[in-house]
């Protein structure tokens, strides 16, 4: 027998019955603050309606606050160890929600079973809001915390959740317009790309921007943010196109794994082939030679996500902000 | 004016006044599961006479269990990128947890500002118990968990609690001394050691040993647990014992950087000096030469302290655990 499992009614649906926001409803269920007599009585109607049940339990703990926030990595264990990016993010989060006193849990949702785990806990009101990062679209993660009216930011846009969810990004689409115009005027006449994993906006935007000034016949290779799948995507590259003298590869851990395989092949950098990379992460100079990339601005994202998560734990609306990245010369191109 | 702050009756004075263990107080607690009247009877004039008082709150929580244990790191987040032990230990943890459906939160405590607030939120019944990891002696998180009857595992003996906070440890001494055993019995003359952190167990366990072994005359560096660490304790020996052919360092991660040390000195490994190291972690495997060490048993400390934690959360006396290491024999030595 197969039942038909009823969605419980949200804020949302509070918001859309009553015709006033999100953070109209959220600052009523907290207390009613700023909220005009007729708002109210809307949102008090709508509340009935729509039978939305406020959790108290969870309510009780989110309006004495845990004064926690979960840093969510949606990746394997091994990725947050792997890619410093990940380090300088955690560490640029947690300083920056500890001058507002509060602590960073840090989970990690690599696989179904933990996704599941974080997901009870979280909705269960132990943490004031979450940091997704490393979002793949389509993870159910983040619809469930939504659902759950649990205060999310991204990093990094949320595909297919731009209007509703708040994020914090690079431009990323323009700093690889950047990168890639930089290696074809230093001399770049065959360029290709290697791409990171296209279920994520940095995969998506950095290869559009790519395509916007190569062009769209120039040869691409997906890869997955690994050192490995750097190193494989290269590989295939000089398999079809042993010609090509420039790559822009749109993260530096996969860029060190592109300058393995171009050493294996013989290939000088840059005077055979220019390689740029994307992040300035700490890869970037520990490469032989040193990446030429784009940096993304890190102290400040992790600021601007625990802004923006803070407002929209105090019941703002979901906004955006995208910073811009900055081209940094060293020795690959 | 100076108020003294009257130390709140934890469950510890409960068991003391009612003359019944630590865990039948917790399981009368509880709800009163194999607590004999006459038990029970002590128990309630206990909670009276000492004024103990049950934190409501905390309890609804742990009485529902938020499923969940915090990995608490008391070290600085630069720490656990470092040293791959951490990578290795909280892998092991989260999956050993992931058995019983247990999510792992970490926590990062490197300052007294960060401690505080894992503390609150761990007193505030966010979670079931907490895994203490690199305790060094003097930490007042240790006593705060305890004071609230938080049930907490340490990874290494937690050095002045031994009777009272159940911890894993790996053979430290034993270990010591194979491995000082080993670098004699192959030629070393002028053996010296490197330290752990005196104010860890694997510091003070790891030195007796070598100790035990080498003499008390014999030369001894102290290092951190880092890989700057390890460098320039193994500078400071080459300095003041230019003579010396073994060294016994207390980490892998120490090891890497003596090794650095020796070659800059122009010694070569093991033809000059032989080094031998201490967990063989990843880093053993990366170095030039790779390392010989002793091997901690990693995959089954994370799963009997996981075990242990969660037989304290049910209410068990608090226990150790000590598991043997095991000479592996690679280039160094």
């Amino acid at each position: 027998m197969v039942t038909q499992k009823r969605r419980r009614p949200t804020i949302h649906d509070v918001a859309a019955a009553s015709g006033v926001s999100r953070g109209t409803v959220s600052r009523f269920l907290n207390g009613g603050h700023n909220v005009s007599p007729g708002a109210a009585k809307a949102i008090q109607k709508a509340v009935k309606d729509t039978g939305y049940v406020v959790n108290q339990h969870a309510r009780s703990l989110v309006t004495s606050r845990s004064h926690s926030v979960a840093f969510i990595l949606a990746e394997p264990q091994e990725r947050l160890f792997e890619d410093p990016n990940f380090n300088v993010l955690l560490h640029g989060a947690t300083r920056a929600l500890a001058e507002h006193d509060i602590m960073l849990l840090l989970t990690i949702a690599g696989n179904i079973d933990d996704r599941k785990r974080v997901s009870r806990y979280i909705t269960s009101g132990h943490v004031d809001g979450a940091l997704l990062v490393s979002s793949h679209s389509g993870d159910p993660l983040i619809e469930e915390l939504r659902g759950q009216d649990i205060p999310v930011v991204t990093i990094g846009r949320p595909l297919g959740h731009e209007g509703d969810v708040p994020y914090v990004v690079s431009d990323d689409r323009e700093g690889a317009r950047q990168m890639t115009r930089y290696l074809m005027d230093r001399g770049g006449r065959k360029i290709a790309t290697i791409t990171g994993a296209l279920d994520t906006s940095g995969g998506v935007d950095r290869l559009q921007g790519f395509r916007e000034v190569a062009g769209h016949g120039a040869p691409v290779a997906e890869g997955d943010y690994t050192l490995a799948g750097g190193r494989a995507a290269m590989e295939r590259l000089l398999a079809a196109h042993p010609d090509l003298d420039a790559v822009f590869v749109a993260s530096d851990l996969m860029a060190s794994g592109a300058l393995i395989a171009l050493r294996e092949s013989g290939r000088r950098v840059p005077e055979d082939v220019a390689v740029g990379g994307f992040d300035d992460s700490p890869v970037a100079m520990s490469t032989a030679p040193k990446l030429t990339t784009m940096r993304q601005p890190w102290t400040q994202l992790s600021r601007e996500l625990v802004r923006l998560l803070l407002a929209v734990i105090d019941g703002a609306e979901p906004s955006a902000i995208m910073l811009p990245t900055q081209l940094v010369v060293r020795d690959s191109a």
